[in-house]
């Protein structure tokens, strides 16, 4: 069977029913919807997938099949019925096991959590299962979405890292386990696994999406964002999330297709790039360099060397003292009555954090905005900035989940962030990441649009 | 010369044109506008009380008798051509001496500010400057507002303490040098002074008047606030320093004055106060228990004992932590670098602030709102919180400001506190203190005025 029209050419091997989990978020709903295929088929094929690749990938901390399936038989019914179709419906996604599904376990990939099972969806959960979503399973996190790696594996090459926090979330949306996922950042836990994954990743600007119902590690950092195989799908997603009446923007996806598309397109003809190296620049390796500049190159006159000024130079270091302090307030307690529960690396950074000085906190929470407002005036002449996602590809081996250190300045500033897998090294996907003002995801979802376009015709 | 009707009926022996420095604002802004007196002579008759008790008081540290009748001259000049008049016109106000005042010496209570004189005016000082007030001088403050008591002594008793920080406001007020004066609160700044000195003062909600142009020790705490000799003067100078275009009150006021004040009492006719001991309340003498036990009593059923649950009872904890956590970040280069310039007091309260843990300061953040909508759910039932202004009489002897335990936890909350001098205890005056929800402080006046002609009939 014939898919038809595919709005992003990311599924040009799809011709039969066995590859239906090959399709985008996009395409499967609207071949739901005009009956092509059902949800159920749609399910048996992800579900196949996952079985299949699971003991290799190692992506789910709780997978329940027969329950997916149950879920995909409702939404068929519900169509069948004649009722309101919701811009996912019939669509699984995965969800970051640090984000609650109520009835799911929810051990946020620490045995301090064994055995929780929540009584109450995440109010992320919550817009999802409205917009018509199934909820597939909960993905593999880090320890508690911190730095110790999980056993997931990264699908491209399974001797190197997924990256983290949201290692299942970014291996099962890379592995065609399911079209989207969630994730969430509070260092690099969005982006990294997406550069590593080769993935689209978005960490929407903080606070767009609630936290309700999502394990806390830092209150002015923590930031659920999504996965995707393109961007109209992160789109999709994002906008679900969101409060979705300020903005028709799924509805009409679903309704008028590549049209939203186009519009992309045609409102950012010749965007402006501005490049940062940032202050990570220095940690990336050769081939990240070598990718990216090859990138600028073929943006040409599209793309221009920026530099900002102090204090922008420390961002790293405030963003390292706002997570410590934070993270020691909202894991504190772990350290004081399950120390013996904690990884090594986690307790040993705790016990760090914890002697973070109140006055260190509060003169990084006092520059965020001060160095907010060199970037806003920056991009008040460009569309977005343009920097590297990750230092380089994917680690082999499976000590680390990766540096973030291109990652945390953004999340301390909180902006959004799209990794688009445009760029290679060592044969492995790296992201091209493009950061944009607090609030406008839109502008960063139409440069995007044009930068992919214009790189894969270059 | 009669000075005719008397709002306040707070200067009862004002006879003659010797007396005009004991006219509230009020009468005395009408007495010029009605051209009873001019500017200048109620200058006069201010500059003469300084010159007469300033070695005893010391409450200014910056004052220029010719300049401030320049001042005046300039007033009654612009009264002359028919110029519009402002709610303040030809009035003489203390300005504490954390708060910037153009050309004035500006050196916060501390050698290391010698000789430092701002070029700009506070936005406080701009916003009374507006209404027509003339800037009389700088009102002697406590080591930047801080504990290591000044120089001020309090007029009811000269071996007393005026309290602080705002000691020469208070003191200068009180002592009838001016009718008006700006202090500022962190602890209880503006409230302990005011109980301590027998005056009226208000510590609005945090934000309401811009801190530009002050010296700020703690951003979530630091507060602008007024001292007056009455109600209605209290709440035509607060309303000159917020933003006069969402409230016509200090006009209406000036047009039509006693209506207003009529509305006061019609408005609150029988409101409702919650007493609450605080967890304040064992640190209170005996004089100062039985002095507000009599006025509860007198209130009868207008008033209820009530208690607020936890975390209520650790609210003194956190607002020292979060002023330990934020002086520290405000002070912390003081200690840094002009350690022989602090006092003994102050480099110690650094040394130790500066070891505060950003775990315990985000704690006493998050806190906040919780303990916030506890009070605030109280007062859906009662007008106004009552309770102590401070622990007792001003302290014999100059070693201490006096204990600011009464206080520190309302400015925690962000909430309007009046202290309303109502009480004694050793023959000296004693605040009562009301306490309302953030933003209501026209509540709190009217319930004030409504208390304060209870218990003056009484």
């Amino acid at each position: 069977m014939a898919i038809g029209y595919h709005l992003t050419n990311q599924t040009p091997g799809v011709t039969d029913m066995d590859d239906l989990n090959k399709l985008s978020a996009f395409d499967a709903v609207n071949g739901i919807r005009k009956k092509r295929f059902t949800s159920q088929q749609l399910m048996a094929d992800c579900i196949t997938r996952i079985e299949k690749r699971e003991p290799s990938v190692r992506a789910w901390a709780h997978f329940d099949p027969e329950h997916a399936m149950a879920e995909a038989k409702k939404a068929d019914k519900k169509q069948d019925n004649g009722e309101r179709l919701g811009p996912l419906h019939g669509i699984p996604v995965g969800i970051k096991d640090v984000i609650d599904a109520k009835g799911m376990p929810g051990e946020h990939g620490s045995p301090i959590f064994a055995n929780r099972v929540p009584e109450k969806d995440s109010e992320a959960v919550i817009q999802l299962k409205k917009a018509g979503a199934i909820i597939m399973g909960k993905t593999v996190t880090t320890e508690m979405a911190n730095l110790t790696p999980s056993k997931t594996r990264n699908p491209n090459d399974l001797k190197r890292s997924p990256g983290g926090s949201s290692s299942g979330s970014a291996a099962s949306v890379a592995d065609f386990h399911v079209p989207l996922a969630l994730g969430t950042q509070t260092g690099g836990s969005i982006i990294r696994p997406a550069s590593f994954n080769g993935v689209h990743g978005l960490k929407p600007t903080v606070g767009q999406i609630s936290r309700n119902g999502m394990l806390l590690q830092s209150h002015t950092l923590d930031t659920i964002g999504v996965y995707a195989r393109n961007l109209v799908d992160l789109a999709i997603i994002n906008n679900c999330l969101i409060d979705q009446t300020t903005d028709a923007m799924s509805e009409e996806i679903l309704e008028e297709g590549s049209k939203v598309f186009k519009n992309w397109a045609k409102t950012a003809e010749t965007p402006k790039f501005a490049f940062l190296e940032t202050p990570a620049w220095p940690e990336a390796d050769i081939g990240a360099k070598n990718a990216i500049e090859t990138a600028i190159t073929s943006l040409s006159s599209a793309c221009q060397r920026e530099r900002l000024p102090d204090p922008f130079s420390k961002i790293i270091d405030y963003h390292a003292a706002v997570f410590a302090a934070e993270n020691s307030h909202y894991y504190g307690p772990f350290l004081d009555n399950h120390s013996e529960l904690l990884s090594e690396k986690l307790r040993d950074r705790l016990i760090v954090s914890k002697t973070t000085l109140a006055s260190e906190y509060i003169a990084a929470q006092n520059a965020r905005d001060k160095i907010y407002h060199l970037l806003e005036a920056l991009l008040d002449d460009y569309d977005a900035v343009l920097c590297l996602a990750a230092t380089g590809a994917a680690p082999i081996g499976f000590e680390t989940t990766g540096s973030a250190i291109f990652n945390g300045l953004w999340t301390y500033l909180g902006v959004p962030c799209l990794s688009l897998p445009l760029l290679t090294t060592e044969k492995m996907p790296l992201g091209l990441q493009l950061v944009g003002k607090r609030g406008d995801e839109r502008k960063l979802f139409e440069t995007a649009n044009w930068i992919e376009n214009h790189l894969k015709a270059s």
